[in-house]
C-alpha cells in the first residue's frame, strides 16, 4: 500500500490527457490534465515582433499564466481586478516562456510571435509544469497549421521538452506531486527536460529543511523516468 | 431557406447546453454553450461581506467578467497584464452582479458574500447573455449546497432569470446573434427577463440607425419568446 | 397636488437651462442646467485621430465623464487621485460618446477627433441624462465654428439628439427623475432618441421589482413626451 | 500705456471675483476669478480624521487641485482617466493644503477634516494663488456654517491668507501675471502671506536667468501690495 | 557654545563631501555628504530627446530622486513596491530638474539627455540641497567625458549652481539644517543659486509661525555665505 | 593562462567583500561586494507582523530588491517612476525572501518582521548571488543588537546561508561569473546552501544548449567548494 495520499506509488504520474483543439480560434488549444490539475493552453501567432526585434531576422515566444478566481479551494482575487499580477504569475509566466524558447528556432520562425497562454481552469498542485507539457503541444500544432499554409519554409521546433515536479514527502523521493502532496513536501522541484534527456531548466526549494545531495540525486532520477514518460504520451496525442 | 448566416430562422435560439459541476471546487460551476459561445460561471460562496454591509443583516452578490485572450479570433491583451479592466469588461460585470442581485433575497443570504466569475474561453456572439444565463444555475447549485448543509433556512433565491439579444439583422428582428451577425447588425439589445416575463434589464443601441418604436416591439416580443425557451432549459439543466 | 417630492406633474421636466459660450477655450461649452443638476460640457475638435483610424478617411468622436468631489451631497473621492475611473463614470462615458457618435457623420469630419468632456459641477440626479442633452449643443456649436473656418464643406452634424430618465416612483411612471426621486424608484431608465422619436439608446433597470411590459409602454410614452420638450429646447438655445 | 500685453500697470492685481455659495451641497463653496482664470473652491468637513491622527485631539486639513480638460488653449488629459495626477497638480495641492492649515487652529478644529477641492474650470495664469486665495473664502464659509450649528466652540481660523504670483516681465517686476505674461516671464514667483504682511510661503524660480536680490525685493514689495488688495477684497466679499 | 543639537556655529556648514567617480557605469557619479546626509548622484547622458524635441535642435535636463527605504531612522515604504512616487518625492525631482537646467545651454548639448539620478542611501535632513550640490558635480563630470570623447564642440555648462537649506530654530536663523533641527524649525527655506550670487530657486515654508521680512532678509544672508563656500568646495573637488 | 575574460581560474570566486555598518540607521547594514558587483543589504526589524499572522506566534522574513537606475552599463528606468516592478525584481526578491526564511526560526524570532532591502549600487554579474549572501551577514547583525537590547531569549538564527552562481561558459563549468562571462554562458545556475553543504534553493536555466546531467554534477561541484569559501568570509567579516 502506497504512503502516498494519492495511493499512488512513488514514481507514478498522475492520469495525463491532453485534449487538442480544445477551442477553436486559436492556432494551437490543448486542454492538458496532470490528474485534477487542468489548464487551458493557446498557441497563437501573430505576424508582429516585439519592439526590439523589429528590423531583425528572428521571431519570439512568449507566455502569459492566470488561474482563474476559483481554480483553487478558496476563492482566489481576480489580479485583472486587483490590477496587477501577483509575483508568483510573473515567476511561473517567464518560466514557462523560458522553457518553449528552448524547443524553437527564433530565426526560421520568422518575424513571428508565438504567445502561450497558459489558464488554469483547475488546480491540485504542477500546475506549471501541467502548463509547459500542454504548451509544448499547443505549439506543434500552431506551428503545423502554419505550415500546412505554406507560411514556413522548415519546421522551427527543433526539440520537444516536458515538465514535471518532484519532492521529498515523508522522508521519501516522489514524482508529480498533487496538492496534498505539495502542501507537505519538505522539498518541492521543478524539472524541465528535453526529449534526450538533458535539462533545459531546474528549480528546487526547500520547503523544510535544507536538502541534501543523495535527496538531489534520487529527485533528478525521477524526473527523468517521468519526463520520458510525459514526452511519449505528447508523441502519442499528437499523432491521434 | 434563412436569411441569416447560420441558417437559423429568425426567432431561434442557438444550441443550448448547461454542463453542471465542471470544475470541482466551486459551490456552483456551470460551462454554458450558446452555440458556440462558451463561458465558465462558477459561484462561491464565502463567509464574508463587503464593508459596508458589516453589522447589517444582509448579504451581496457580485460579478467578475473576464475572456482569455484567445477566446476570439484575434488575440485579445490579457487584462492582469494591463493592469486594468477595460471599459466593456466594466461594464457586462456590472450588469451580470445587478441582474442576478434581482433574484437573491439579500436578508435571507445572511451575512454571506456570492461571487459570480464568469470566464469566456471561446466566444461567438453573445457573451454577457451566456454569462447571466448560466450565472444563474451555479447560483441555484450553489445555494442549493449550502441548504444542504443546513446553512441556511430559507431559500434565498426567490424569483428565476435568463438572459438574451435580440437585434436587427438586414433590416429584419432576429434572436439571438452570434458574432457574423452581431458585427453587421443595425441594432443590438439585451434582455434580461423574470420566469414571469416581466423585465428585469434592458440595454438596446442603435448601432446604424435609429430604431423606431415598431422595431422595439418586435425585438421584444421575440426576447419574450427567446427567455421562456431558456427559463425551460435551465430548469430541465437543473433537474438532470 | 403632485405625489412627486418635487411637486412636479408625472409628465414634467425640471427647468432645463443651456448657458452657451460659458468657457472660453473650448471649440463649444455648455453649461446645461435639469433643475439642480449642472454639468459643464465642452466639445474639443483636434487634427489627430485615434491610431486605429489613422490612414481611413475618417474621424472619431469620444467622450469623457467627471464629477467634481463635493457636487454631491457627501464629498466623493476624486478618481484622479485614487488612479481610477469607477465602473459608473467608465459606463457613463461610454454611453455618451455611443449616444453622440449616432448623429456625427465620421467621414465629413475627416480625419479629426471630437471629445466631449462632461463635468457635473451639481449633481440632483439624472447627471447623465443632462450631460448627453448638453454634449448635442456644445457639439453643434463646436462644429459650426470649424464651418465659419472654412475647415469643413459640409455639416458632420445629421441629426439631433437628447437624453431623458423615465422612472416608476410610487408606483406610477414618471419624467426626468431628480436625486430624492431616483434613490427611491423601483424602475429607472435612460432614453436616447432623435429629433424624428427613434431611439438611439435604451437602458432599464428595475431596482426593486422587475417591470412589466405597460409599465415599459408608459415609460417609453413619457421619454418620447420629455424628448420632443428637450430638443425643441435644444433648438432654442442654439438659435439665441 | 502699458508694456503688459494686458494694458495693466505693473503694480495692478486682474479683476478679482468671488462668488460664494456657487454650489448648493458644500459647506463652503466659492468661485473665485483672477481675470479670465476661474477656479471652484470647495471646503467639505467630514467628522473623520485620517489614519495617523486617530486618538489625538487634533483635525487636518487636506487640499486636492484638478483642471478640467478643456480649461486651457488645448485640451489637456484627464488625470482619472490616465490613472494619476501629474507632478504639476501633486505639487499645487501640496503647496495649498500646506497654506491653508497655516490660519487654522487645528486641535479647535476637533476630529475633523477639512478638504479643500480646487478645480480650474477656466485657466489664464495664476491659477494656484486663485485657487488659495479663494480657499480661504470657502475655508471661513465652512467655518461659519458649523459654528452656527453650535458644532465648534470657539473659531479655529486664526488668521486670513492670501496668494498672488509676482515676476519680472520685459526686464520688469510685475504683479499678478496673466497666461501672456507667465509664458514669457524670465522669473515667477509666488508669495503667500497673512493679514499681518509675514509670510506663509515663498516660491521663486528663475525661467531664464538667475535673479538678482535686488530684483526680489522688488517682486516681494508688488507681492505685499497685492496681498494687501486681496485681503481687503475678501474681507469685502465675506461681509457681502 | 552653540544652541544648535550639532553644536555647530548658526552660519556653519556641516562637513562637505564629494566622492567622484563613487560607481563605474555612470558618465559623472558623485557620493556627496552634507554631515550624515550621503546621496549618490549619477549623471547619465543618452543619444535621444524626450517626443516633444524630436526634430528640435535642443536637448533635455531631467532628474529623479528616490530613497533606500532604510536611509531613515524608521523604514518608509518602497515606492516601487507601492507602485507610486510620493508627492514629496515628484515635487524634490522636479526641483533638482529645473536647477540644473538652469546652468545647461540646451543647445549646445545638441540631441541629448542627461538625467540625473539622485539616490539617498542616509537621510538626515537637507536631502534634496544636498542632491543638487553633488548633481552639479556629477553634471560637469559627465560633460567632461563628452567633451574629451570629442562629441560636444562648446561647452554646454554655462554656469554653477549649488544649493542649502535656511531656516529659523529656536528663534534664530541657522545655515544647513540637520534632521534634528529641521524637525523642530520654525521656518524652513530651500535656496538655489549661482556662482554670480543670484537666485535660481526659492523655497521658503513658514512649519509654525508666519515668518517676517527681516527674518527672510537674515535666511538670504546665510544661505549667500553657505552656497559661497559649496561653490567653492565645488570647484576643489572638480580640480582634485 | 585562462580562458576566463577575467583571468580567473574556473573554480575562483572574484573579490569577495563584506563593509558591515555601512548605514546607520538599519539594524543591520551591510555593503557586500562580489569583484564589482555591489549591493547595499539592509536588515530592517520591526514590531509588526503581515496580517496573516497576527494573533499567531511567529514573526516573519521578506525581502526587497531594487537596482539604481545607473547601476548598469546603460541606464535602466526606475521602477518607482514606472509604477510596476519588473518581472525579473520579482523572482528575484522571492527568491532572497525565501532563503533567508530557510535559517531563521520565525517563532524564535516572536511577532517581528525583518525586512531584507537589498539595492545594488553597481552590477556586474550576480547581483542575487552576492544580495543573499550579504543579507545573511546584515540578518545576524540585526539579531545581535536585538539580543544585546535583552528582546530576545535565544538566537532565531539557526543556520548559515551564502549564494553562488555557476556556469557553462565556453563548454566548460565555471564558478561566480561576472557580467561579460554571464552574457555569453550556456548555462546560468544560482546555488543557495546551507554551512552544512545541504541545498537550500537550486534554479539551474539553459541559456543556450540544455545542459547534461554531467554539467549539472561538474557546476553542483563547483558550488559547493564556493559556497565553502564565502561561509568562511561571513564569519571572518562577523568576527571582525
Amino acid at each position: 500500500m502506497s504512503f502516498r495520499p494519492s495511493g499512488r506509488a512513488a514514481d507514478q504520474l498522475r492520469a495525463i490527457e491532453f485534449q487538442r483543439h480544445f477551442t477553436m480560434h486559436a492556432e494551437g488549444s490543448v486542454l492538458v490534465s496532470f490528474g485534477d490539475t487542468r489548464v487551458i493552453c493557446t498557441a497563437s501567432i501573430e505576424d508582429r515582433v516585439p519592439p526590439w526585434l523589429r528590423n531583425s531576422d528572428q521571431g519570439w515566444v512568449t507566455a502569459e499564466y492566470g488561474m482563474l478566481p476559483r481554480a483553487t479551494n478558496t476563492r482566489g482575487g481576480r489580479e485583472a481586478a486587483r490590477g496587477k499580477q501577483g509575483g508568483r504569475t510573473v515567476e511561473i509566466q517567464r518560466l514557462i516562456g523560458r522553457s518553449l524558447r528552448a524547443v524553437l528556432d527564433l530565426k526560421a520562425l520568422g518575424q513571428r510571435t508565438v504567445t502561450l497562454d497558459c489558464d488554469v481552469i483547475q488546480a491540485d498542485g504542477g500546475t506549471r509544469t501541467a502548463a509547459i507539457t500542454g504548451s509544448y503541444v499547443a505549439l506543434v500544432d500552431a506551428v503545423s497549421k502554419l505550415r500546412k499554409q505554406g507560411k514556413l519554409k522548415s519546421n522551427p521546433v527543433h526539440g520537444q521538452i516536458a515538465a514535471v515536479s518532484v519532492g521529498v514527502f515523508d522522508g521519501q523521493p516522489v514524482l508529480d506531486l498533487d496538492y496534498a502532496e505539495d502542501s507537505r513536501a519538505e522539498t518541492d522541484m521543478n524539472v524541465i527536460m528535453n526529449e534526450a534527456g538533458a535539462f533545459v531548466e531546474i528549480q528546487g526549494t526547500a520547503e523544510g529543511h535544507a536538502f541534501r545531495r543523495e535527496e538531489l540525486d534520487s529527485m533528478l532520477a525521477l524526473a527523468e523516468k517521468g519526463i520520458g514518460e510525459l514526452t511519449a504520451l505528447q508523441q502519442q496525442a499528437l499523432a491521434g
